[in-house]
């Protein structure tokens, strides 16, 4: 046996750890294995206490941009050997969070290469579902203000994107932060406060017209699945982990067996 | 918010890949935090190509020591700054694998505190659990040929361990390693043969006396939970996680909630 070696995949977990988790185990899950060697490389890095909370930067609830303690995580996966590097976080991608990020890591680190999680879901879509336009997306407070999703999904390219009521939004944001419910604070197991806000708020999207679901917060996948819903549920952690396998070794690629089934990807 | 950061757990997955991710979850599940920025920095390696199966190299069946691969993670980890360090396999530990690394870790990289698993376990039960002393426990072919646990939990504490039948031994490598139906082939969900066989190798144990059983290999807890046994259950990887927590960050440490219940830890 030899001991090669293709390049590591990065992961900056810790936004939250769970969810960091989560994005690992999408990336093992869609990998064509079937002892231990067959896996492909990767590198987690989970240490969140360098990272505040991004909802409450861009609500300005916080003055330290996360993104300093994510190029602090990214720096650890560089020193690592990680070149192919995902952020396991949606919020993380506003433009005012992921644009001094990448330009630190550009300056900084420049053989890492950061995978966009909304872009390869955008992109994604577009090649994969090009008759689904109309998409309800959950998501933090944060992604909302920031209108993140309208940047990657934009009408130009024909996307609807449909959000809950104020109401609504702010129960969801509750569902993953709350300290009393929420799925920052109660994991394992989710509580079903948590999970029935989100079950809810999905329906109603549904109801409203959506064709397809977008989980767009890392946690969601935690307390709610695509077999909840009877519309194709998106989750850009999954679309993201195929990419980085694409990138590290396109070969050890699984056909997508979760949800959204797709004809061919 | 200060960007301050206490020392870093590793933790040496891909050992099976799933079984790190495991290790890792029971860090998280065991921490006190109800935000992000309360969990304790962790860095997982999963780079199982450069590691060659343990079983095998103890089986001989296998030239290369899986030592150099182990040796190469903990390179990656320390570059990215762990100082406790666990290896996230049973079969690992035996000393024809684990006392190289141990070597090339010290010579290498001094700063690094190496966990050891098996070790920190036997301390746990003898401490927490000292009525127990007739203890069954599940493993691979590996691990039993080396008689790993012996070394471990020793006759002169009292302990006597107890193993399957050949046969038993036998089925329960199956139910890890087959390419068919073993849990590193098909860990998502496990496939139900590999569950039995390791339900009915543990009945049987507890049949013949057992007292308590320990998951001897990280991949077990990934098919079969304490709720399924009627006496206790010691998850060395639930053990471990802990005790990297107790070094990284004391005052995170959650109490024990889960199996084995111990009146004080």
């Amino acid at each position: 046996m030899e001991l090669e070696q293709k390049p590591l995949a990065g992961i900056i977990g810790g936004i939250g750890p769970y969810a960091g988790l989560d994005f690992v185990h999408n990336i093992f899950n869609n990998t064509i294995a079937l002892s231990d060697q067959e896996h492909i490389g990767a590198l987690l890095i989970s240490c969140p206490a360098l990272i505040p909370d991004r909802t409450k930067y861009l609500l300005g609830e916080e003055t330290v941009n996360p993104a300093l303690g994510l190029f602090e995580s990214a720096k650890i996966l560089y020193a690592g050997g990680a070149r192919y590097v995902v952020v396991a976080c949606n919020t993380a991608h506003a433009g005012r969070i992921f644009k001094p990020f990448c330009e630190m890591v550009h300056n900084a680190l420049p053989e890492m290469c950061i995978i966009n999680m909304l872009e390869t879901c955008a992109e994604f879509v577009k090649k994969n579902m090009p008759h689904i336009k109309k998409i309800g997306y959950l998501a933090t407070r944060g992604t909302y203000k920031s209108r993140l999703y309208h940047e990657y999904f934009t009408e130009t390219d024909g996307f609807d994107l449909m959000e809950p009521e104020l109401q609504g939004k702010n129960h969801i944001n509750d569902a993953i932060y709350s300290p009393d419910f929420g799925i920052k604070a109660y994991t394992n197991p989710v509580r079903v406060k948590a999970r029935s806000i989100l079950l809810y708020e999905g329906f109603r999207l549904i109801d409203r017209g959506a064709a397809a679901l977008i989980l767009g917060c890392t946690e969601l996948a935690l307390a709610i699945t695509p077999s909840d819903f009877s519309i194709p549920v998106i989750d850009p952690s999954v679309i993201t982990a195929r990419e980085l396998i694409r990138r590290v070794d396109a070969t050890k690629l699984a056909t997508l067996t979760i949800n959204p089934k797709v004809e061919k990807e």
